[in-house]
């Protein structure tokens, strides 16, 4: 079944996420014309000037008008708006999405929002970075990482197949899985971890003063790269934990639990169990190496990506 | 004051860290002779091989045997052990070093085989990737690094500042401080989140099979950033834990505590909480960007290193 292409795509949104969504389709073609929005009237200015979009509608509604897919772009406590806002404007066949890292919530927010002649099938590109903004995104963003759909039961298997082929168009690999094992997953491969960086930073930021300066005139790798993760969009990861809740603190709770368990080896002075557990995660590590999620290329010593300034 | 040429180097442990000062001070002309010894005869035949070494010695005492710098390059909890055997050996005048991630336990256990007329100063290049072994080491992985050196009180400043030069030499910044400063200080920076990189690791290992296999394969950023971490040496984080556990215990006591207090705001849907603390993190980060420690380049969607296969 070769999907239908799509003639007008309409970005809602034009952060990170969805200015690299727009530069993408322009730049492979996915779609005849690719229409973004965005609430504020100055990231709106600034992506005329970036000229990555065909048409820079002022509203959300403008841009969902006759559009046969509506990405939504946006935290995920704010796609519920968008929905009630693009619903009504959504034309037989055309295909409401998002891009949010929590899918239960979503779904739950968006579908009251779409007519019985429109589809909702809600994704998540797993990618992106720590920066945000219009001028972050870039084309090659979604390339060989996993994009999850999570169609609602019962959705057209036709509309999943359309905005899956979007997706690997732009060089993503789409997987579907329904929502709930999508929130769970992504709980103990992103959400928590996420959390811990961005608690670590804050622990250290709460030290004597000049503890703090000395922290971060002498960063480490561990640290280094944990300061990454907590520079991400704080409205994004304020709204993954507001409605993710349930997952995140259960994968939370078993984090904390082993954690205890580490420390007590510590203070007991038990380097056998110590050793055993740093060994096992080894493990785990090479999995993902040999799954081509990650290269095996040391980067603690942190060489500059490739046009970086050094 | 311009310090003393090295005749002969001696570097105690050919892994990642020793096989690298092996390379940097020969490419960079910084011994006359780089004498490398290894207890292991496998690595000694590896390091034969892989040529970076003037002379690969039998014994740490051989290698020792007229060296003006003797580096032990092993996990801190052999450091007294190589302490003991090149002890005897050290010329007058010479100095013993080290590169261990704690330096106050290091300093105890090798004081006491350090002859007077003989100089011990620790130090610790705040340098390393998440590989092991001889291969794994290169000339360039001190360079713009931190090297801290730990001169035990009354140290002569002469000895301090000869190895000084031959870490600067090698490319990295140096630094003085007291081995209990350093040691809080890496707690926090280094410990500490590799212990939780560990933990977490751990408990995704913990999960049902089909949910491992799938955070495996979905890992996204922030966990594959950790399981990177939890790769490293199992011996020498054990030694680190083993032997700064006071300052360890201390900082995880504080991580534990700002946890729960965000593990309160999600359960409580305090979403002001929440966005208040991800915000003061992101400051964090970019005084580490502004102090040079990092570049402002993302890597979430991890481009390969220059020169790593895809």
């Amino acid at each position: 079944m070769s999907a239908a292409r799509i003639s007008r795509l309409a970005v809602i949104g034009a952060g990170l996420i969805g200015s690299s969504i727009a530069r993408a389709a322009r730049e492979k073609g996915l779609a005849d014309t690719v229409v973004v929005s965005d609430a504020d009237p100055g990231v709106r200015a600034r992506v005329r000037l970036l000229g990555f979009a065909d048409v820079v509608a002022e509203t959300a509604a403008e841009a969902a008008r006759d559009a046969d897919l509506v990405i939504a772009c946006v935290p995920v406590c704010a796609s519920g708006a968008v929905a009630a806002e693009v619903g009504p404007e959504l034309k037989p066949g055309a295909i409401l999405s998002d891009v949010g890292s929590v899918k239960g919530a979503v779904l739950e927010a968006m579908a009251p929002f779409v007519p019985p002649h429109a589809h909702l099938i809600p994704a998540h590109p797993v990618a992106g970075t720590e920066f945000s903004g219009p001028e972050a995104g870039f084309a090659a963003l979604f390339e060989n990482r996993w994009c999850i759909l999570t169609p609602p039961e019962g959705a057209d298997p036709e509309a999943v197949e359309r905005l899956a082929a979007l997706w690997r168009g732009m060089g993503a690999n789409v997987e579907a899985m329904t929502a709930r094992h999508h929130d769970l997953v992504l709980a103990i491969t992103s959400h928590v971890p996420h959390l811990i960086a961005y608690n670590i930073v804050g622990t250290a930021a709460h030290l004597e003063e000049t503890l703090t300066s000395e922290v971060i005139k002498f960063s480490a790798g561990g640290f280094r790269d944990f300061t990454r993760i907590a520079a991400s969009d704080p409205t994004m990861w304020r709204d993954v934990f507001l409605t993710n809740r349930e997952a995140v603190l259960e994968m939370l709770g078993r984090f904390t639990e082993d954690l205890s368990a580490l420390q007590r080896a510590i203070r007991y002075g038990d380097g056998e169990a110590l050793f055993a557990h740093f060994t096992r995660t080894r493990a785990i590590r090479r999995s993902i190496i040999e799954m081509g999620q990650e290269t095996a290329a040391p980067d603690f010593g942190r060489r500059p990506a490739p046009g970086a300034a050094e």
